[in-house]
Formats: C-alpha cells, structure tokens, sequence
C-alpha cells in the first residue's frame, strides 16, 4: 500500500521523480469558490526552487506550474486541482556513479531492499525535488486558511549547525536566502556555509514554523490530534530526524507548576502547550521545531557496499544542497498549512461552524 | 470527523471515557491463526495499570480485558477482535471542582470549545486512561510481530525530570516501577518523586523505544514515511511533546560525513538513522526517543478561567500520576508495535514477501 | 485488509459473531449535542430482532443495546458510541452438522478459503445476525437525519417470491410481518410462508427503500457518488443480489425523451433518476430497490462437499429464516440512512451549509 | 470531502474537465516490477474512445496518453503511475446554450446546487469523457491481473433498448462497434440505431461483465464484500441506474433448493452466487451485469428550469452518444478489474499467498 497522499478531507496526492518527465499533484477537496491562479502558486514554488543563491544545489528548475483542471473562469469548482511541472534539467549523467552502490545516509539502499527496482537517477522517488508538490499544494491551503480563517503559517531558520540564530524580525526572514529572522547574522552564516562547501561536508539545521490566527477546536483526538498529525506532516519531510510542539523536550525538566499555560480572562498567560491542548488546537498560536539532518550527498569519500554485498567506496559529485536546511523553510509552512486546512475542513464536517462558547477567547471558523 | 481509528491495515479502534461504563477498542486486520488469549493481553494492561506503586495514580482499576469476538478455538480469524475493559473505580466526586472552570495544562477548555459539550469526569474522553484500549490492541501487534518477524520493541526511562538515566541492561528495566534501565539509580528516582509529591508538582519524563529485527523496506513513502507513523503515533500519547528518530536533534550540529551511517558486508556501521532511510527501514534498529511533559493535574493552586469567561483558581485534587511519563513506557512500546505490524502489512499488500537482494543485510517478512 | 468499517465521517465498526458472547458496533463521527438513549436505538432492533413471527427464525435474542461510550447526561458528545449487544440464544449444537462440509449457497467454503480458518456456530461472522449492529447504528444515523435536516428512510417489500406487492399505503407496512405496504394481501402471503415451510424450501424476495426530505447536492463523484454508495451499502447485505435506482433496469428500454426528468419552476415532473443525477441527490425523494435471494440455510437435501473435497450431503436443520427478505427492510433502511448522513457530513465539511441557489426547489442542509 | 480516488490499495485518483486542458489520474500502490509502456494502456483507451463509428459521438480525441511517472526502465517500480491524456477537441462553443439551463437528466443542475459553480463546457467534470482515466488505469490492473493471477475481465452488449443480445461467442465481440457477442444481430442494431438518431432520440443498453480465474478469498466483509465494492464501482459508471450479481433480480423468484449452488469435487454445479458467496469470491466466475439509461442530451426539445427558477425550453446540440451504453462496455471491464485488484492486494496484506484448502477446486494468489 503505497502513501502517497497526504490528508483525509483535504488530499494531496504526490507523484513524479526527480528525473522522469514531470512531478506533480493532484489536490482534492479544495472547497469550491476561491479565487486562484498559477501565480499565487508559483510565489511559493520560487522560494523553494532550487539555484537561488550558491548555498543551494545549482540544478536549473523554473518549477513552472501548470493548472491542469478545477479551476474555472478563476475559481475553484470543488473538483480536483491537478498541478503539474515539467523536469527540466535532468542531467542524468551526473548519477551513473550510484547505479550499483547505496551511498551512506540515503534511500538507495531502502528503496532497493523494497521494491527490488530504484530509479537511480537523481535519487529517483526519494529525491528532496518531490516537496516542491508538496509546497505547490500548500500553497493552496495557505490561500484557503488566510482569506476564509484569517490564519498564517510562517517559518524561519533557528540553527545553522551549531550556530543557534537569535529570532529578531519577521521581515528579516524574506532578506536573506537562509530564512533566517536575524539580518545581522547572516555574514557569519554564509561564511559558515563557504567553509563547509570547501571541505566536501555538509550540516544540519533546525527550523521553527508557526501558525497564528488558529481558531480552538482543531483536532481530532484520540489518533488523530492535530499535533500528532503535525508530527507526521514535519517527520515526512526529508531529512528531519525530529519534531517538537511547544516546550518540546524541554519539558521533560520543567515542572507542572511552570509548564501548564495559566489562563486569564484576556488569554493565556504563556505557550508551552505550543497551541495544542489534548490534541485539540486552543487558540494560542501553533508553534513547532524541527531537526533536519545534513544531507547525505557530500564529496567526502564514504565506506559502503555495492548491489551484491561487496565493499565499496561512494563519493557523490553532482549538484546537491550542503544544507538541505535552507530551503526547509517554505517546505514546513506548506505541511503545517496542509495540516490545518485538513483539520478545518474535519472540524467543519463533524461540527459545522465553532460556536465560541468562551467569550474573551474568540474562535471562528468561518467558510 | 473524529479520528478514533489508528492504522491502515491493522487498525484499532478506540472507545471510552474515564468514568464512563467500559472502554476498549476493535482490531480489525489481524491476520487470521495466531493463537491468542486474554492472558496475552493482560501481561500488557497490567505494565501499564495504575496503583502499582507510590509514584502513580492511586486509581483502583483490574483492568481485566475481555475478548468479545474475533478468536475461535483459541486463534484469531481474521475478523474484528473486540477487547472490553469494564470501569470499575469510578469515584466521580473527586472531579466536581471542575466543572465549571477550565484546569490549566488540560483538554478541558479545548474539548469544550471543539465539542461544545464534554464530560468532565475524570477528564472523560481525554483522559490517560484511554491508553489501556491502545495498549491492549499493542499486546497482539507485539506478539504477532515476535512470532512471525522476530520483531521485538522495547521502551525504557532515559530521564526523569533534570535526572539523565544511562542505559545499563534490559534486564533492570522490569524489576522497578519507573521502567528505569538502570537498577542503582532507582532509589534516586524514587527520592526525587518523594520529594515531588510532597510539593504537590509533576515532572516531565524522556522515554527511549526501540525495535530489533526489523527487516529493511517496511514504509511507505511520499507522505506514509515510517518515521513519520511513528512520530504521528508517539506525539499522539497524552502528554508527548517532541519524539525524535536515531541521532534527533543531535543532527542539526552534525556534519554529513559523521551522520550518514557507512555501510560493510557485515553491516552498518552506526546508527544516526535510528533504522530509517528516505521513510524506509533500513533494518538496522529502529530508535525513538520521546519527550514527557509533567502532568497538569497538580496541588498547586493555579490561574484559570472558567466557562463564562471570568478569572477562577483551580486546584486539583484526587488520584494522579506525578509524573505521566513512569507508566508511558508500554503505551510507546504499544504504539511502536502497532505501527510495525500496519506497516509489514500494507509492506506485504504491494509488495509480498520480501526478497532478500543483499545477501549479507538480511531481510525477511514471514507470514 | 479487514472491511469491517462503513463510512467515511460518520463511520460504523462492526463486531462479532452469531454465537460468540456478544456483537456490537462502534460509531465514529456522530455530531455532537444530540440527545440519545438506548430507547432510540433498542426500537430500530425490535423491528429487526428474530422471533416476532411465525415466518422468521425462532432463535430467541432480546437484542438489548447497552450505549458503552459517548454519550454524558443523554446527549452525544462527539466521541466514539460504542454499542454492546450480548448473545443469549447460542445453541450451537444446532449447527454441528456443518463443521466438517459447507452448505451449498452460504459463506462456509469462502470464509474457509480466505481466512483458513471458520467460526462454523450459526455461520460464525457470515450469519445475517450481524446485521444487528448496523441496524443500531442506523438507528442513530436516522435521529440525526430526521431532527437536523427533516430526512425520512422508509422501506417495504415489494415483492415475496413471484407475488408482487402492490404499493397502497404506509401505514400498512408496520402492521404485518412482512413489512407489506398493503394489508389486503397480508394474508395470500402467510399462506404461502406456510407452505414453503412446509416444502423444507426458501423463497427470495424485492424490497423498496427510499428516503424524502434529502436537499440537493449529497454525493462526491467521480467514484463516491450518491448513487454508488447507496449501492455499496444495499449489495453488502447479507443475500441481497441486485439494487436498482429510480427506474433501475427499466432504463435499459427506456429512450431519453421519456427518462431525463423535466424540470418545472415547481419541481421535478417525474423521478427516473431516483433522486440522484450525475452521482449528487437532486431533491428529487431517493428511491431505491433490491432483490434479496432465498435462504441458502433448507431443509431439502443437497449435494456439496466437505473440506477434504469429498462428495457430502447437506441438511440443514437448526432455526433459519425461510425468507430472510422478511427482516431486510429495517436494514436497508438503516443502511440508506448511514450513506445519507456520511455524505451530509461530506457535503459539509467541503462546502459548509448549502446555499440554494434555486429559489423554487429549497433545499438546505442545516446542523 | 470529494470523492475523486477509488479503490484502497491499489487507487486511482482521477481529475480533470471535459474541455479543460487535460484529464488524467494517479495509481497509486501498483506492484513493482511489472513490465509496462504506453502502448499497454493505449489499446485500452483506443477501445474506449469516441469517433469510432456513426453511433457514437463525433468528437475528435486521440485520447493519447503519457505516462509521466512510475515506470523505469520498462517496469513499474511501485510509486505512483501519473498518466496525462490531454483534451484536443474542445469546441466549447456547442455548449453555449447550456450555460443558464439545466438540461433534464443532467447532473447540470446537482453540481449547480453542490458547489454553487459550474464548469458547463461539455458537462465538465459530470462529462463520461472523465470515464477514460478510469479505463486507462484499468489497463494497468487488467495486465497485471493477467500475468500475476490469470484473471481475465470481459465484457459485452446483452441487450440495446429492447433487443435482447442472445450471447453466441466472445470473438464477435471485438468485430463490432456495439460490443455484441452475435454478430447476426448487428445489422439489426444499426438499423435501430439510424432510426432512432433520425427521431432524435436516446435508448438504454445492458451490459454484461464477467471475470474468469479468480481464486476463491476475495473480499472484506462485513462492509467491504467483493459483491459491495463491485456494485459501488459499477453504479458510479455515468448513466448506470442498476447492478446484478449472478442471478441478481431474478433470484428474487427463485427457491432456495434451486438458488443455491450446489458443490461437486469437479466444482460448482451452476453460477447463481454469480462467484461471491458472504462477499467473498467463491472460485466460480464473477458475472455483473449493469442498466445503462439512455443519453440525456438528445435533440428533441424538453421542458427545464434557469438558474433563477424559471421555465426553459432545452434542445441539445452538439455531439452526443445516442447510447451511452455503446462504450460502456471497455469502461464496465475496466472497473471490474480494479475492484479485483484492490481486493487480491487486500487479501495478500492479511492472508499472505492464498492456501489452497481445498485440493479440487484450486485457487491461488501468485505475486
């Protein structure tokens, strides 16, 4: 049983390779009437497109979509929205090196062990080229939840390797091509990133991702809590190792006393709960973290075996991202979006519009 | 949509509330010829039951499960296996304070604000107590995988609080209350809650869980990633809020050339994957780590509002845990087990039996 | 993968067998805030339960309903209503003359192939008593239905083997066993139960459903149209061999000019369509029917096998129901309901509350 | 929640619009390493498409399909088979007449009143053009039926309007436009054909679809029975208005001692049960057969409504299927196929490799 489609009422299903003909996605149940466009999706796609800065992979993709059904005359018609983008720069001379061996830390070896056939080139299926779907169709949601909840999902870089970055602004984050929210550090960041390319390496990074506007209410518990569902979403991606909610591990050492959000008559008092209570959203705002683990596609020379068990040694040429970190950003907002609009649209079915029972800690969900 | 069903193909579906008459749950997809009892499923339910020590919830239940269906002359048929577990311990006068006031920490206002409606005894739907049906339905996902994969998953305390337990043995973690690897480390661990209790606060907890004998090529990605059921499953539990995967957030400071696991005929060298490759097993170990909030149910007296809106103070009295994170060892194993066993199933849907193509890594799913 | 769930929002998990110690079902997915007692569900089941006539099985089962979950000071909380029916009338020594062969018509060869392994007491899982659950959750599906959106599901039969059964009135069809819309020709039909029971034979028979009150716009083509799970659920009783809607398999002769219902700024002129065009209800009433075949379960010899594929005659003795379309219609109406109130949910949670568009045919779909 | 994937393990989510740019659908959960090009599915749409004979609707569509992801080197490798046929023949100015008019028989008015907009270019998303994804991903689970399992999917033409098609051989089929098995009555059904274009007008049709070498297992019930899921995937055919399994309404009249299928040690000794027993596949070949109704666009003037509720005339122009049945047999097989196929992955996932119990009437499930 293949997976893969993300959602239960809101359905992204994902397809393509890195180096086929195209990628894409079909996205169903996008509530009908909202206005949409190929720009408004294109925006997303270009801050996660690869060769904007030379911290990231050189490959050559405008990651031009194309809106292939579900929108008429400029809306939505409730019918699915199929996403298309054409590969372009599939130089695929570049990965004969790892047609009979699994380089360390990737897929190869998994992907080979399942389905006892891999698409070899350019990491096939499991390339990291298959959020830029992904991110298309959150853009989507991200349109949905703004214009009808008033919701928005933004992310930005909190560590490059062991270089922790200091939150400062917002408006830092859409400046400098690592999503960092800190001007001032970014010196020191691509100074960081130039040594790393020097030595063949490459290095991890943590991201934070939020999303203010959430009515209470959103969640499905006992399995499906929203939280539970974020954790799903963020560990999807590739290359994360790990995800926090709130306080995160943090709150193995801290006591009740000082971890559970007091409430007052004007809101809650803190958010260590991260914006999720029991599994349910509570109107604080969403806050998340996540591990991404260096890329495994580096120059340094690595030990491994070949298709048949024997020794080898794998060192990856090519055009790869010393970070993936980098262009993480975009990538989370669109799954913590992808997310919410799920739950929303969940919440709605079960319950129709929220009724704000608590006065002073207004909740809406409007269509 | 409510989402009280776990899994794809081996799912369990979850009922009950705190005080209500019984809870319990319905696997549907156990695979047809095992043998089964009540027995095998009360080991379980009687790790995870309260008022075993005097660092737990003083609650007073059997937990005794009844099999309603689903097993004939002592094996399974491959139809719905209903599991009852009967309240008994129902003193509902302990949770009249908060009816009408919101406990901080606690589901209660998100609950209220989803549902509009919520049963307050004992937490109701979003009590712990919710995690014996998952439990329970564990118990057979753990016995089927022993007997027909020779998978076994394991948990165990890492942390109680600021305490860092290191791991001795296995062995030491079924002779104390905590699930503490580590038998000399105990009398502090039982000192420290000591203490705790007396404070009328909670702690937090980090618990590790691990599989061995996983075969490579369980996972299904785009989105299905192994990892990512397993981080949905683990966030899932009352009180998680942050699970990692191999080296976790380790990883943001490491480099690609320590990270990515090198690879030899005999195997791999080290495990920074945690046993999961591009959303794949990789059959090395498969390791989660997770975090455990403190328990919100404290003496402390603490800020609130209640349902109109207006400030209130709420203290809680009654039975419970001062820690969640002592009892959530089985229900992490629990869930670990359930997401192998849906996984090797939807694994065997697609693709068979696995064919072992590297002869020194083996691999095998059995019926 | 197991099928023992119904539904997509609204969901019904079926449990048990025909002697084990109890069935039941788990609803997931019902609203919120609707009162509910076990008297709502417990008269949908005495329509159903076996004994009440000379012309059904004389298995005597009370078939009384405990509510396990979901439901706090008599109205429904939005979390999962488990419902628990015991098994009181399990003789199964009636039933050991079909351990060892399989009875021509029934599911004792299938269930013994696919699973290898067969509850054989009262047909184990196959037996037509687990029909009951559904029936109680049906019961819950219509409360909702009638008191938040004005939808009425009724059925009758409408045909008792070669005797068609003329349509007069409903209030005739709770007056007679048989659920006949026509009391005049209640008696031809007791004769020839009794005749066929005196044969050792079973008869087949057709039963009509429909459902009034449904607005327009129920129905999530492409696959999950109206229509399509309307027939999903009808073909998934037990027996039932064929379903039409509105004029069923008269279209096949049917030209256009006469088919395609006109419209007037009154309403519908006719109702080929049965309520459903292009797999979305149309305001029209839905109108349904299914034939059901004979008992397979008679006292008449027959030729079969037994499991080592030697020749075997088969007797059936025991309790049977020589027509089990006598008991269907409180089960197709049940199950008409549970597709009605999933895609009224559906509906809601892509579109929110419709808004007719028409003035002239109203149609609305309110909480 | 839109209902726009079908199947569960092996699914197809289809999109696309009459006169949109392009239509299409995603397997997902297609086994790995069968061979597969786009000449295989090719001769499947190729027997699907329209302008291949005077009955049929003139519109040009080469109907060529692009398969842009999931296959590697000639063979499928198990993630997702992404197939693009785009639409060429979009003359939309025929349609204008139907833009505030709701043609009779037409989903015009549903979808109006579902999604409050409308794609009225060709009927949009409601058009059968959106059946040729369906036959397209059919092709893939007929081939892989074939070469994994020996099933074969057939169907034919049984009756046109009220000429019964006596079935002589399955040769015949594939020498006429109708799909008849008789090719002595072909002359009469162009005859009628031609006389009923000239009255324009519209007729129903029945078709018959059968599967032969299915192995006796398959199916999920209680819910998901083979018989369900395949009277689900017939009744969401465009114009389907009834569905039959083996005997289906007849069986209505039949007794029990003739109805049920009695076993020898060479077999069954008739086909009643149609192949499904208890919603499980008994090893006897499937037969279905489907009530198509007649075409709802026809050239003959019909009373109607506008979209503010007033009288209308409506005459259809354009180009139409005199019968729609005509090309519903390719799509019928198609269906059939892809519930057999979602079942026998289904049944691999819990069951594993079929074992034959039975040593005399065989069936297996081989990879």
């Amino acid at each position: 049983m293949s997976g893969n489609t993300l959602g239960t009422l809101f359905t992204v299903t994902n397809f393509g390779e890195s180096h086929g003909p195209a990628i894409g996605c079909v996205i169903d149940g996008c509530p009908p009437g909202m206005e949409l466009s190929e720009a408004d999706i294109q925006i997303e796609l270009d801050r996660r497109k690869p060769g904007t800065s030379r911290h990231v992979t050189q490959r050559q993709e405008a990651d031009q979509v194309e809106i292939l059904s579900g929108v008429f005359e400029g809306k939505t018609t409730g019918t699915p929205i199929a996403l298309l983008i054409r590969n372009t720069d599939q130089r695929s001379k570049d990965y004969g090196n790892i047609v009979e061996t699994f380089r360390p830390g990737h897929a190869d070896y998994t992907y080979w062990q399942k389905y006892g056939i891999r698409d070899y080139r350019g990491g096939g299926r499991s390339s990291a080229r298959l959020t830029a779907p992904t991110v298309a169709a959150g853009a989507v949601a991200k349109k949905w939840l703004r214009e009808r909840m008033g919701i928005e999902t933004r992310g930005f870089m909190s560590a490059l390797g062991e270089i922790p970055i200091p939150f400062v602004a917002w408006e830092h984050v859409r400046e400098n091509p690592f999503f960092a929210p800190n001007a001032e550090i970014v010196p020191r960041l691509e100074e960081y990133m130039d040594a790393l390319r020097k030595d063949g390496d490459s290095i991890g990074a943590r991201i934070g991702v939020m999303a203010t506007g959430v009515p209470a209410g959103l969640g499905e518990p006992l399995y499906d809590r929203l939280d539970a569902d974020i954790a799903k979403a963020m560990m999807g991606i590739n290359a994360v190792k790990g995800v926090e909610i709130g306080a995160g591990f943090a709150s193995v050492a801290q006591r009740g006393s000082v971890h559970g959000d007091e409430m007052t008559p004007e809101g809650f008092a803190a958010n260590n709960a991260g914006g999720v209570l029991g599994g349910i959203s509570s109107g604080q705002d969403i806050t998340v973290s996540i591990a991404i683990k260096p890329t495994s596609s580096i120059r340094t020379p690595r030990e491994s075996i070949d298709k048949v068990g024997h020794s080898a040694t794998v060192e990856t040429f090519g055009r790869h991202d010393p970070c993936v970190g980098i262009r993480a950003t975009p990538i989370a907002e669109a799954l913590l979006a992808l997310v919410l609009i799920d739950h929303a649209l969940r919440h709605r079915a079960q319950n129709g519009d929220v009724v704000t029972t608590t006065p002073h800690i207004a909740a809406h969900i409007a269509k």
